[in-house]
């Protein structure tokens, strides 16, 4: 079984993004990929730099012919898709979300970004209510496929919840780029990039599980001319249970295709131990903020 | 401030064990170490290789004298201490534990290691009591130190827990090595290992913090004449907060010493914003065993 990841970058241009995004799929899916995962916000730009009213308009609801399109596209090509988009709930409630779409076109999962950050030029508290799907993994045509999306996968707990409900893959689509100002620290961007590779391979380890990453790559402008352009580092990737790297994007546009055996999981997560030996007893200040100062 | 980690290889002989790391200690604080911490049960042979009432009798408890030396040994040298050890608390209640030992001999904290392991060679849980300390960190002269012990290293729930306790480092004192079946297999052998650093620099990532493992090294047999010997693959290391190897052992004896600068972990996590962002409405289910069948 082969799994592909949509890596590139994104104009302006909601129409054009969307051709490039269906033109990339069929040629992941040439190759022979099965399951196929777009990055975070693939349609358009990256639209977070800013605090604006202008970028809710890009929003889509699961029903739309935007996701619809999707959907004909999976049912023809027979791909389990994972689709990241900007969800409009309500007037008012706006969620990063991402449909799990199956090999026959059906919807087979919905996740809603759980963790949102908010950093300078990321402002993603004014566009995103924190998602309220909780962690779950999803049966497909070729596997029981988890996804978490981007801010998401640096947190361990996020990781453990989805793979508890028996998730082989964990997916994240994610646009992470470089601050302009990190960019001038000697060595502090390629810091950032391993510190971001090894946080997601530690959860494959932790997790006995599949990781694949699929991020934007490209330089997106500010609508703010005091604001330096984002560079975002691409570097897609999936990882074993190992944490092993079985493929890795640069930082321009790619379609990264690994073979996964999803069925060897199980014999992983018996033979490794690591779910039979938690201390389930032991975990409930996980669901505090800790006792720093009060301790 | 500089953080030193022992690793040495075990003779069948205690007295022995113990001059050697004494004298590893000391030369660990010459170079400057502050905080030193040794390996696993470090005072013996790892003796859960099979399933017998000798090495009961090499339980000590915090009272000990065993234990003493290793205080007025931290006094005389300033420094702090983690001083792993199998601990009797009771007939048929042993422990694998740790105290830390602050720079002026009293004790700062003790942990029982919460997660235990039973694999081939590796029958903890005929030796030791799951621990019931919880996840904690102690306030040392020379920073807030937290203590895991080897299998919790694969436990994201227990670095975060320590963490959310304001550890600004976190030590491993571990006995790991290979299985001698596994390293018949082709790649095996380093896979597992990169697996164990890996899982560790992540804890390093999400957490913020610095994480510093202590390894045993050498080749121990089995008192089983049918098992081949275990191989400890040393390999200590110490990792900053971005997941770096600051410095990283052989697999021969070694002192293993880096300079961190645990002041920065405040800083580290304001900016980084990942205990700000965790979800802790939604964590609920870390203290279950999942869903894959029920759901």
């Amino acid at each position: 079984m082969k799994v592909g990841l949509i890596q590139n970058s994104a104009s302006v241009k909601v129409d054009t993004n969307i051709e490039k995004s269906i033109t990339l799929i069929r040629l992941a899916a040439e190759k022979g990929a099965q399951i196929i995962c777009l990055q975070e916000l693939f349609a358009s730009q990256y639209f977070c730099q800013t605090c604006e009213s202008g970028p809710f308009q890009l929003a889509e609801t699961l029903e739309s012919s935007f996701v619809r399109q999707f959907r004909d596209l999976a049912a023809e090509l027979e791909i389990v898709l994972v689709l990241p988009y900007f969800e409009k709930r309500a007037e008012g409630i706006f969620h990063n979300s991402a449909a799990v779409i199956d090999a026959d076109g059906s919807i087979a999962g919905h996740y809603r970004k759980m963790h949102i950050p908010n950093d300078p030029q990321f402002y993603e508290k004014f566009y995103f209510t924190p998602g309220d799907t909780g962690y779950d993994s999803f049966q497909t045509r070729y596997g029981k496929v988890g996804v978490c999306i981007c801010w998401d996968q640096w947190f361990p707990e996020a990781a453990r919840l989805t793979a508890l409900t028996g998730a082989q893959i964990i997916f994240y689509p994610t646009a992470i780029g470089w601050h302009p100002d990190d960019l001038e620290v000697e060595g502090l961007a390629e810091s950032q990039l391993d510190a971001w590779r090894v946080v997601q391979r530690g959860h494959a380890v932790a997790n006995s599980c599949f990781v694949a990453a699929a991020n934007r790559c490209g330089t997106e402008s500010s609508p703010d001319p005091n604001d330096k352009p984002i560079q975002f580092w691409g570097h897609s990737f999936i990882a074993d249970p190992s944490g092993t790297l079985l493929a890795e994007a640069g930082d321009e546009d790619e379609v990264v295709i690994a073979e996964v055996d999803l069925d060897s999981i199980a014999e992983r997560r018996r033979m490794w131990g690591f779910f039979r030996d938690r201390r389930i007893d032991s975990y409930d200040r996980i669901s505090t903020h800790g006792s720093e100062v009060s301790s």
